[in-house]
């Protein structure tokens, strides 16, 4: 049997640990496979592009467990009550082939881009930085700011987004923390959101190069975690920032990002950092103060790789499993065809069955 | 929701259809999506090998479907009981990029590479073949027999594996299907069974370069199902088989079947057919009685496109419909954090639940 992790499986873990925390255990899984970067298997995500949007599926693979996300970007969703983004990932053994783990990743991606976001600015914003604009207030909002202000101390959000509605849904939910250090601040512009923060956040969701950040609106300093451009044709800064003299970029994996990332605006030998470099000590995430940080986030399968282990650890320390009857369990494994004919029949229902009836009684013990 | 096709849930369908009349309608189904091959986006699949075996990710798209498989492929499993190959897959609507359906593929690979063999061989065998020699007696021996007796009308099946109990099991499976038209014969050696064979099905799991038919063994006018060789330093077939003068070499997807195909054995100048253009009538499948004919199949996704699409319309037109919070459900697409707050999480948490009891009401009701 497989393990499964639903919606209801999610909202139990993060029921029980809290998401703050849960990003906090997650980064650290994160920053711990980052500095063994050469032991995994990498490539550039499988993606099909459709006029609506991009369907992609990223595998990697550190020789003992691999995972792969499937995952869609479809910023015309929300128009019909959609997610932009959805996506659900598998993590299997190498040993045998077998899957381990199938799981929702659709909260669990906002959960671990929030967490990179804030590792990644852990080695890259000034250590003094408390104030961050977040542009863009959509699904994944809530868990940047929660990131941030746990993870890196930030204090003050100026919140900005087109759509007003998105902006007052955020302020909402970040108020219903509770939070006595936190404060949101509700901005008419781009340029009002990013004047006087450390940290700026940009989240938009628009399917095209769309200049969200202009060069006037930098300060010396400034981190950007620019998370929204991440697919061709689908930027969010002026081209202009990344050519500052002053500037570091930061990627994730090179070879994707200069497809989809805010890099793909310039040429391919333009210099960029791999973060795996920063946490190793090869390269510096910030040199001084003044420098204007950009950590070009487009999101790769080393994160889903992290998240999934860690969701499968936590599944299984909270003994809530529930499992799915995905793989059949056979007693003569050449004997496929004997699941059909009832040689292997009963058993294989007997299992489908408990499995199925043993999930619904615990989900009946917790309504 | 997303609709479940499990262990269970294959066993259903099967169990009401019939294998041999889901291969057919399946194999209907193949021939309908390779005859559009060109509206396909087509990409070799994405591997990742270890010493023990190969994880892979197979997807493609027509601009309205997407789907994928996951498939493993570990030889040594066997002695550790379990399965050689395991697979799930999902299909998805490119308009929002949602998933549809969930489905085990372990079953359904046997069926449809049997349901993909037995259609290529319509186009490539001899008309009068009655006699099939299947050498490799495993996981997906049965399927093969099944779909070249209904679909092909093979009469007599000549049995060989290096491991005796396989080929004991595969003879009892076959007598136990009560076909009267259907002769079974044990052989002692390949070429014993080969002997007289119209058709030569090898479907042996060993991952390294075999060679399971040598020129000798090969007669003028056999048409060969070469299943078995299907990845990097996997093959079945002497070299001199395919180099035969008299041989026509079909695969399904060039790009593919020159890297995993018994064809890797070869320059890469070397002329093949693809399947789609024998189907299309752009190249025949065999000239003259006397040719022949080598199926070097793989596997392409554009197959288990087909199944999933197959398997999803069964799944409704059964009514028994199954389904798993994989993706959130939200009354505000941007308020993706309000499943964790409480501000949607009454409603998923409902829904979830609705769906995990229902199903197994449906599942009590069938025990």
């Amino acid at each position: 049997m497989v393990e499964y992790i639903g919606i209801q499986g999610i909202q139990r873990i993060l029921g029980q640990l809290g998401p703050a925390p849960f990003m906090e255990g997650l980064a650290a899984e994160i920053e711990t496979d980052y500095r063994r970067w050469g032991e995994f298997d990498k490539s550039p995500r499988h993606a099909i592009y459709s006029p609506e949007g991009v369907i992609e599926l990223m595998p990697t693979s550190d020789g003992h467990l691999y995972s792969f996300k499937y995952v869609n970007g479809h910023p015309k969703n929300t128009a019909r009550g959609l997610l932009t983004v959805t996506a659900f990932g598998v993590l299997a053994d190498v040993q045998t082939g077998y899957p381990l783990l199938l799981s929702e990743l659709t909260v669990t991606t906002a959960l671990r881009t929030a967490a990179m976001s804030a590792l990644a600015a852990r080695w890259m914003a000034r250590t003094d930085s408390r104030v961050m604009a977040l542009i863009g207030n959509g699904a994944q909002s809530e868990f940047q700011a929660i990131a941030f202000h746990h993870m890196l101390g930030v204090r003050e959000f100026r919140l900005y987004d087109v759509d007003g509605r998105a902006t007052e849904k955020l302020a909402r939910n970040l108020h219903a923390l509770g939070e006595k250090n936190l404060q949101v601040k509700l901005c008419g512009s781009v340029a009002d959101a990013v004047e006087g923060a450390d940290i700026v956040t940009t989240l938009t969701a628009d399917k095209r190069n769309a200049v969200i950040l202009t060069p006037e609106m930098i300060s010396p300093g400034m981190h950007l975690n620019a998370v929204g451009g991440d697919c061709p044709g689908k930027t969010e800064l002026h081209v202009d920032i990344l050519r500052r003299a002053d500037a570091r970029v930061v990627v994730e994996y090179q070879p994707q990002s200069r497809v989809e990332g805010e890099i793909q605006q310039l040429p391919i030998d333009f210099p960029v950092t791999e973060f795996a470099d920063v946490l190793r000590g090869a390269a510096p995430g910030r040199l001084s103060p003044a420098e204007v940080t950009i950590f070009d986030s487009v999101g790769f399968a080393l994160a889903d790789y992290s998240a999934l282990r860690y969701l499968y650890t936590l599944q299984r320390q909270q003994n809530r499993s529930q499992s799915i009857d995905l793989i059949p369990h056979l007693d003569d494994a050449k004997n496929l065809f004997g699941l059909l004919t009832g040689t292997c029949a009963s058993e294989a229902a007997a299992q489908g069955f408990d499995g199925i009836l043993k999930n619904s009684s615990i989900e009946l013990a917790l309504t």
